[in-house]
């Protein structure tokens, strides 16, 4: 059995996926859940998610061998700090957050001697429902896990938390942490930033009401992601705000071109634009 | 009957589903077809799409008592020209382009006498398929229908083509034709300019192949409607540029405000944003 006690800190669907997949994988003895509220956590206990819980993180993650922050990005810290005293000798610690430089640079300046154990990782799976009854033992099943190991990571953490994932059908690699920040900046966030403020700007419009009720499935798939947690967002903002900013403005000038090419009434460069476009979506499947 | 001989000038999946649901309810005697392609109108008889075709826009209206205008909006002003000549002294005359201003004017450039019974239509339906094979009957069920007649156009004229949206099981409503266009400019072009230019960037990229691996759910949702027929888009543009403009204008400015609340790690400013919209992406079903 990969894991004896795993402790799981925040018992969303992340966590709780993650705890799912590993007892249906049987490689997982007890695991206990953290969090701040206990009716999720009863929940989670009721659905066989967690085996236990407490509200205390030293009671948690006391005697753990395997210690998962499933924590908003703006909670990692505070998290870290208030673990530390309290994490076996040999506990390997990791993370679920979707920006690493900051979960690493907060791990580094608040585990000590446990750092060379923590393994910072992010599985990209969809997240649109959250709290612990929205988990499934599947969620990761064929997902990547990117995983961003430092060099003060040990081998041995770094090969038990790739262990841990491919337990739930995902496929592990590594990324260095900056690359991941830039790629997860392009390909996630800044598509979760243009829907917040579409949907933001049509709602501040005089025809508000009636432009929601003309908006047809390419909008609701379009606006789908602007639904998402507005705290685990805000939260994603600010730990990957450079990387972000970077792609955003690089964006807008894209944006502005276009516009400009409409507004002069550029047939080439605004079909040239579109072509490729499509032709690059066309590859991607779904 | 409503119909006794309907002329579909491009038989792809929103003219071929309007000749499938008339044929249905029965509403409907003779379907002929008009197009360029005629693999697709001979895919469009072997489906019981349409009873027939010509390639020529004369054969096609002549004697046709509704004539409805498919094609791309680039083409309307040639296709009105080419018709006017044909067209039977009480022929009535729709279509079903995404922005109405432009059809409208060319409409009233090009129809002389018969202007008074031409109706400006859009059925708000999806449109990611095309081609006649994608012809479904209930396409327009509990679809939204925009009429946008003016002061010229005939009554008698209007009521019919609303009788006809309606035996298509859609909700028919009348809109003035600034008002849809932009309307429609904020919900559905727009979007698509986000997702063309979001694509477009990420495809120059260093990057790109890496980037399109590790994107998600929430990625694949938000770039679907960039692999839409660019020509289509493009017509889009050129057709409705203003309020295109407009609009874009106004979400630049939006975006950049976000950008500079990212880069200045103004916490509240950002979580209000993202509050608001999911506030009101939450009211949108689907």
């Amino acid at each position: 059995m990969l894991i004896e006690r795993l402790a799981v800190i925040g018992v969303g669907l992340i966590g709780g996926s993650l705890a799912l997949a590993l007892k249906q994988a049987q490689q997982c003895g007890t695991v206990i859940g953290c969090g701040r509220n206990p009716a999720n956590l009863d929940t989670a206990v009721a659905l066989g998610v967690i085996d236990s819980y407490s509200t205390s993180l030293s009671e948690a993650v006391t005697g753990a061998d395997m210690v998962v922050l499933a924590v908003p990005l703006g909670s990692m810290r505070d998290t870290f700090a208030a673990i530390r005293p309290h994490l076996a000798p040999q506990a390997i610690i990791t993370d679920v957050g979707s920006a690493k430089a900051s979960v690493v640079q907060a791990a580094q300046a608040e585990l000590g001697t446990h750092f060379p154990r923590f393994v910072a990782g992010h599985p990209i799976a969809g997240a649109e429902k959250s709290g612990a009854q929205a988990a499934q033992a599947d969620l990761f099943k064929n997902r990547r896990v990117i995983l961003t190991p430092t060099s003060d990571t040990e081998p041995s953490a770094h090969a038990r938390v790739t262990q841990m994932w491919r337990e739930t059908g995902a496929a592990v690699e590594d990324m260095e942490m900056a690359h991941h920040d830039a790629i997860l900046a392009a390909t996630s966030h800044l598509p979760h930033m243009l829907a917040y403020a579409l949907v933001d700007l049509l709602a501040q419009s005089a025809s508000h009401s009636e432009i929601f009720r003309y908006a047809a499935g390419g909008f609701r798939d379009f606006t789908r992601i602007a639904a998402s947690d507005p705290q685990m967002w805000h939260d994603i903002c600010v730990a990957n705000r450079d990387p972000l900013v970077q792609i955003l403005t690089a964006y807008e000038a894209h944006l502005h071109q276009l516009t400009q090419a409409i507004q002069a009434g550029d047939g080439p460069q605004i079909k040239a634009l579109f072509q490729r476009a499509k032709q690059t979506r066309d590859q991607i499947n779904g």
